[in-house]
Order: structure tokens, then C-alpha cells, then sequence
């Protein structure tokens, strides 16, 4: 399907970027973008606001608000290869579209995740879920990738086996391990995405699927450039303070704020007042 | 946003179709069409069936058995205007995207569905939820006429008086009618499409929404031409007959039929061997 | 988990709680309770962690790191009698079961939402789609009051004099106001109601359907109070700071804070050291 | 409905139902039962039907017209215990609350599905994605057999080498294969689960995921009982064909069938009118 856009994101779409060892996400096409996104405010809207506000103000304007629907009118499909444990994690998020390999139908290829030697990491003390930061021996890390790789062979070697013996492809596949590699076409809207993203770039994900997400948010940013540069903003490097963390903040902030202190900041008017509110409400706590 | 695309569908994007009185549909923006389909259900199955079937086999394959997913890879964006009567039935669907014109930012426009004289019609009797084919004395439907004109003028002068004496806007329409226009961006994928359309084409649905699912068929007709083929074949224009009613059937189907008897119809071998064992099927009940 | 339950909730079960002029809430059943949280998030966290937590701590850990899938383990089902103007802005939250009295099987009872004098305000000058806090007229407040209550008659009148005629119901109702009311089954997770009720609470939202949310709220408190804590600390009285809006309040707060600072609130050690790192991460910005 | 019901189903609550030979099935909590959709279905229906119809011909009425929301009212919650390859087959069905055992916080158990010899066989020529009937070698099995015994045993040797080394569980995981047992706690509704289970019950799905959708299906036979005659009766068992299908099935059918023809089968009044509908929709073909 030949088309001619004015989008930045046009000399992306189809290419393999590259992920992990054996991995790539390609974006394959999408529909619509930062227009899509304030054509669909502005039906909410009506005719009134056409001239106030221009697209970035509004755009960052329904981030802010979590009015969250019409970042829903951008659509993108992309084309992934990933090993299987990381496509475990992936398909949690439901409001995506999927077809993926079917190991029922065809021969799986001989590929299987290897990490590099310097994402080998003992386990995490402070965070349950995760790697350490502090080092492994190295005889340590030289060890699993020699593990590693035994396994795979002699696993795919079974596999092969069964496959000659003329065993059936649903059944022979069930010794494979989680490391091998799989694809599937992933589609999903911009919100979606955006709440992937959210997680999955995020430290407490594990390394692998980060570095997918890490891909596809700067094919996001190509797409809808001012919807990624507000998501960063609001989202991705906001931080929520409970109740009672506010409490505490109430303490080391100042009782007054005069209008002009909040003046010398990348703010506008109207975040001016908002922030105005947040500290007025943190100051009746 | 412009594009070129070889695709019939291009000369349809953003016309106005009309519907009812005042409405309309138009297709703003869609992402993909029968190539999408093909190429999502082809990762599943590997390259082993590039070469075997071709893309029409194939989507007929998919639509019969119930392979959905791929179907998934094609989405469209619609911007209708429709009565609210229309749209409360039209939002049940769950599994689409919408924006719609805000009677609290916004003042509604004077624009109200006042149905064709010839499409007033009296309760039926058979099917509780709907209109009788019989006839209803003209006198009835020039009464019901003035009776909507004559509400939907008084409506819109108690919604302008309220406005004008500056009450909000979200109180001042609380007693505009259902037959009042709104407008809304609606965005949903193909399997999704279908499934609102087999509900809504279906002659249980409402006389004014069939006439937006008749005119939504006909673009998707033109969007993806191979599977609105498939869809008409083996889900609208199907029967599904219940395990009882097969044992009815039997009674009157003969018990043998040569392979031979069923090579007259536009079947493919494949139809033919899944009709065939369907016949048994039945005989074995 | 015994069917025979001791839960505090139980005796709310079916009670009518009045919302509105003639609205109600009624908690029909629910699955689950707290209980239901920890047990989901376990089974994630395997056995390890069982005796480390208790309920309350592990909850709140879930809230606050938005692990939201253990929410999802607890269901309500409410029976809801709303003005359709209410059920218009209920209705757009897709991720619930609906099941509606139908206006097309059955004839609508004259029931109309009529606002409280009180309610009856001016449009708000700072926020476009809602009403302001300064006063109207008290004669503007009688117009109001008489042009709803004189437009609800007449069209009701219209409307059972088609249905006297016998128009079918499906048409006969389309000039029914949006202040009628209508009535359903509505089932949802607790963390799509979490959803829900942060958006329906919030000063934003219109006040009639406030209303709804509150008395919501505290049926949820019944049924699951630890989670409804954590949901009104970590969610519904938290406030987030965008990366801009960090920039301005690190001017305001101390370069350094030794860890005792934090002491004095009521804050887990755990907690302590989440905040820490955010007030940490603002220092580096 | 007071919440001590004498319901069958609550006899089974919590039972282990075994599946291959690790793994289980445990109805955990459910919702209503056949009366909580007869309660929804009425809702939409008015006061007008209740004493006209009653439970069972309303429940077939519903599942007939794929009227499905009131089956929606109803929820389960099952803990199931699963081979991660069939767990990966499942929880591509997305309308339904997951939470699953994390290797990345505990140690996966040492627990592998074997198939029992008999369940060894080769690939189907006829079904690309399925088995065959046709025997295999027992020399092949016993092949089969070792090869997967002998692998299992070295990649969890593996693994605990890993994990002694203090390497990271999320990394140390990687080369378990997909025979690998996990388990989750998995929540859904009636009408979800219906579909699930039409598509799971199914011939053309793998062996290990039919075992579990059999077992869930006596749990819902249980707890809603009228729900599921309908739903095999008019779901399960039912046949349905395409339009070309009726053409030829129109060659084979009497022209003409007199109403007391259909009169000797367990069809209700209703049932045959609709039956005599859909044979006349044939005839006209």
C-alpha cells in the first residue's frame, strides 16, 4: 500500500530496529497523528476553542487532564521479534490487537536470546523482582552463558529429533525454552501504548522488554512528536505524592507564594494557576 | 494529512454520506485492507503456506472458522452525526474509540431527526422491541409529525431562554429531546466493525441505525472488498441452526449423499469435504 | 473463604441509597473482598512473602506501585436509576456490563430529573464546562425550575398520546428529554470502578453524577476498606508534579534533608525511602 | 437473593479438579447464577414479560438471539495450575483479570508436563495446526519420552546451578521450557467464558488445553445450569451455513413443509415459527 505523507515517521516504517541479540521491532504502518489528536478534541469541544488554543497547547493540555480519549485516535501496528519470556510479559497488556507464530503450524527457527556478558547480574536485595547493580564474578557470568548455550543446542536438537520422527509440531514444541525467539504483528492505539510504554520503560521492568519499549517510544516521538514530548512531561517524568507524603512536603515548603515566584519557569499562565492550586492545596493539609 | 494510496476506497475519504434527516457518515482515515489481513494471518502460519493459497482462499478460510485475530489488523475512523436515540444504542459497543460533541462546552445545534411520514409505524405484535409493517392511518402520522415538530421547537426555546439567562450550559440542556443530532469521531477495527454490523444490518435493530450500518457496509466494501465478501457469505447471510432443530433437519435431509451431489455449487473441495462432514453430522444425531 | 461470610457489607446489600430526586444506588452482590486482593497478588509473589506483609502493608504497596491487576480480582454489580443526561457520561466507561431497561420493550415511567434550586447555576467563567460558584437570580432559578418542569409534561403528554395512538414504542419515545429517567444493572472490577470514581468524584465531573460516585465510594469502603484507604492516600488525594512543575519546586524545598526529616509522619520505613528517592530525583533535575 | 444460597456449585468450591498430570482446576469464588441473568434480561425488558415467560425459555430466548449481556452478570474466579505452553494458548483470550506466579520474584517449582504415552502421535496430514489418529511407533513414544524427561531434568539442573550462583531469578528462568508448570488465579464472566470455551472445547484445539476447557465447563454446568443447556444446545452443538451452503442444502430439502411437520420435535411454538422462518429463507435462495 503505496502512500505519500508529509510525516517524519514515513522513513521508519518498515526498517528493523535491532533489539537484543536476535530481536527487532519494525513499525508497519499507522493512522494518524498530533492532527488526530486535537481533530478528535475539537469535536468534544466544539467550535468555540478552534482559535484559542493551537495544537500543542491543547495537546498538553488533554495529557495534563487525563482526557485520554483522543490520544485513542492514533493507531500504530508494528512487527516484533522477541524471545518468548519477553512476549510473556508483553501480552499482559490487553488492549492490543495480536497475531503472533504459531508453533502448531510451522517449524520455530533456531534462535534463542543471549545476553550479553555485562547484563549477567546476581539478584537484587533491594528490589525483589530484579537485578543487582553490584557485580558478578566474571567465572560466574562465563558459566550461565556456557549453560546457556548447551541448553539451547540440546533442547533445538530434541526438538529436531521429534520433528523427524514425524511427532507432531504442537507436541514436540513443549521442551522449548522461554529464551527462543518467537514474532508476532502487535497493534495498538496511542493511549495504549502510552500506558505500555509507561511501564515497561520504566527500572522496575525487567531489561529485556525495556529495550523494546525504549525503540518504540522513539518511533512514538516520530509519529506524534508533540503528544510524546507532553507524555515525558506529565507522565514519564512526573512524580505523585500521597496524601501523606504531602504532609510531609507541607513541612519544607513555604506558607506563601507570591504569583511572580512561580513566573521564572517553562510554565504557562494557565500552569502557572494550576500550580498555584497544588501548593494551596498542599498548605491546607 | 495526504496520502496516496491505490486503493478504491480513497475517493470515499471524508465525503458526506447522508443519513436520516440531518445525519451523515463519513470515513476519515482507515490503516490497512484485505493485505493486512493476509499478511497478520500469514505469521501465524509460517512461510509453509505463502505459496498454497491465495489471499481470497485464505480470508474465506479465516471468516469460516472463526480466525478473527487477523481480522483485528484493519481499522477505521468514521466522524457521524447521528440523533442521540441512535448514538445510546450505537455505544454499546464497547470495543471502539469515540469522541463526541460536549453539551457542556458546547451549545447544541438546532438539528433534530424528524422520521419520514412513510416510516411511522404502529407497535408490533410479534416482535416486542419493534415496528409493525401494517399500516397506520395518515391521520396518526400527521398527528405524530406536528406532535415532534411542535416538542422540538418548545424544547430549543427553553434551551436558548436558559442560555441566554446565563444558566450553564450542562444544566440548560438537560430537557432537550433524544431526537436532538450529536456528533461523534468513532474508531473501531474490522472484526470489531463486523460484529457491529451484523447486529445493526440485522432487521431487529432499529430502523434509524440500520441506515448507518447499511452505509458503514458499503465502505468497508470498498476498504477491504475480499473480506466483506467472506463476511456476507458466511456470517450475514448465514443460518445457524440449534442441536434440536438439526434433529428436525435430519428428517428431511436424505441419509446418503454421494460425494458427486455436492459439486454443482460454488463450493471449493475444501467447502465441499467441511459440508460433507457436516451432513454426517447431522445424520448421526 | 466461606460463603457464609461476616462482612460488613452485607447488610447494605439491596438497600435503595436516594441519589438525586428519584435515583438510587443499590449494591445487588459483589464477589470478593480485601482478602481477595492479597490472595491474587500471593500467588504472584509466591510463597516467600506471606509471612513478611501483612494485608494492609501489601495493599497499600500494590496501590501506590500501581500493581492494579489484584484489583481486578474484586467485582461489583450495582442497580442504578439515573437521568439519561447522567447515563450518557456513565456510559462512556467501556470496561463494565450493562443491561438497560429498554425503551423499545417497554413504555418509560414519568419520572424526570429536576434539579434542587440550589444546584441551578451559572455558567462558570474558568471552566468551560461546568457551572460557577457565584450566585444567580433567584427569579432566573424559578424560570428554570418552571420551564423544565412545563417542558417534562408536554412531553410526556406527546409521548403517551403516539403510544395511545399506537406508534410503536421505539419511536414514540425519541422526543423524551435527557432528564428522564432510565435504570440499570452496572458490573464492574474494583479497579476499573477505582477508575470510575477518580474520574467521577473529581470537582470536574458534573455534579449530578457526582453524587453517584459518592455514595459509590462508600460502598466500596464496605466492601474493601483497606484497598479504599489506600485508593483515597496513594490516588484520589494525591497530587503529581510534570518535570516542569519539579524544576520550580526544587527552588522551594531544602538542597539536603537528613533522613530524619522524615520521621515525624506517618510514613512505613518503606515509604520513607520511596520519598527520599523522589525528593532526591528532584534535586537532580 | 440472600447471600447464603443453597447452590450446587458451592460443593465444589475450592476442590482440586485434576488436569494432565501437574495441573488443576479450582472453582475459587463465582457470582450469580442462572437467576442473576434472568434478573439483568428483565431489567430491559420491563415489568411487561415477568410473568409471561420463565426462567428456562428466557435463558434460551437470550442465548438464541445472541442477547448476550445478561450473561455477562455472572462471574467466576478459577485458580488453575498449567503448563506455560497452554497458558500461552489461554490468556490470548483478553477479557479476563490475570494474576500469575512471577519468576521473577519466587523460584519456579520442579514440576513439568509429561504426556502420557497414548497422546504421543504424529502430525496430521489433514490439520496443519493438530494431531493425528493415526498411530505412531511405540518406539517413537518411548523415544519422545525420554527426550523430554531427560531435558527437563537438565534444564531445571540448570537453573538451580543459576540460581546458586545468585544469579538474577528473571534471568536465571530463561531456558526453563514451555512444559514448565505455572499457575494463576484467572477471573471472567459468563459470556467470556462461553467463548472461551467454544473455541477451547473445540476439536481443532490442542489436546492439553481441551482437558482444562472440559472441566471448566462441569464447574459452569454447575453454577448456572440452565445457561449451559442453552449454550449447548444452541451454541456447542449447533451448525451453521454459509450461504452457498444453503444453496445446496436447498436442493436436498422438501420445497414445501406443512407447520405440523416440525410439530414431533422438542421445539417450542416459538422455536418452530423460527425454524419455519429459516427454511423459508432457504426456499427463497
Amino acid at each position: 500500500m503505496p502512500r505519500v505523507f508529509a510525516n517524519a515517521a514515513d522513513e521508519i516504517l518498515e526498517k528493523e530496529y535491532k533489539c537484543l541479540n536476535h530481536g527487532f521491532v519494525r513499525l508497519i504502518d499507522y493512522m494518524g497523528s498530533d492532527e488526530a489528536i486535537v481533530q478528535a478534541a475539537r469535536v468534544s469541544y466544539g467550535k468555540g476553542t478552534k482559535t484559542v488554543r493551537e495544537d500543542r497547547t491543547l495537546i498538553r493540555y488533554l495529557m495534563r487532564h487525563h482526557h485520554t480519549t483522543p490520544f485513542e485516535m492514533v493507531e500504530f501496528k508494528f512487527h516484533v521479534k522477541l524471545p518468548i519470556f519477553v512476549a510473556r510479559q508483553w501480552i499482559r497488556h490487553r488492549t492490543a490487537s495480536v497475531n503472533e507464530y504459531s508453533g502448531r503450524y510451522s517449524i520455530m527457527p533456531e534462535e534463542f536470546y543471549m545476553p550479553g556478558e555485562e547484563d549477567i547480574k546476581s539478584q537484587s536485595k533491594t528490589n525483589r523482582q530484579g537485578r543487582s547493580e553490584e557485580d558478578i564474578p566474571s567465572e560466574v557470568r562465563k558459566k550461565v552463558l556456557d549453560l546457556l548455550i548447551a541448553e539451547q543446542k540440546s533442547s533445538f536438537a530434541g526438538y529436531t529429533e521429534m520433528l523427524e520422527s514425524n511427532v507432531s509440531r504442537e507436541l514436540a514444541r513443549i521442551n522449548l525454552p522461554l529464551s527462543l525467539y518467537t514474532q508476532w504483528y502487535w497493534k495498538i492505539d496511542l493511549h495504549n501504548l502510552f500506558h505500555f510504554l509507561k511501564l515497561r520503560i520504566d527500572d522496575h521492568a525487567q531489561y529485556e522488554i525495556r529495550v523494546y519499549a525504549k525503540v518504540m517510544g522513539e518511533m512514538v516521538k516520530k509519529v506524534a512528536p508533540l503528544a510524546w514530548e507532553a507524555f515525558e512531561d506529565y507522565i514519564l517524568n512526573s512524580i505523585t505524592f500521597s496524601k501523606t507524603e504531602l504532609t510531609a512536603l507541607k513541612e519544607f515548603l513555604p506558607t506563601e507564594l507570591a504569583a511572580q515566584d512561580l513566573d521564572n519557569f517553562d510554565l504557562s499562565s494557565y500552569e502557572i494557576a494550576e500550580l498555584s492550586d497544588k501548593l494551596k492545596r498542599i498548605q491546607k493539609l
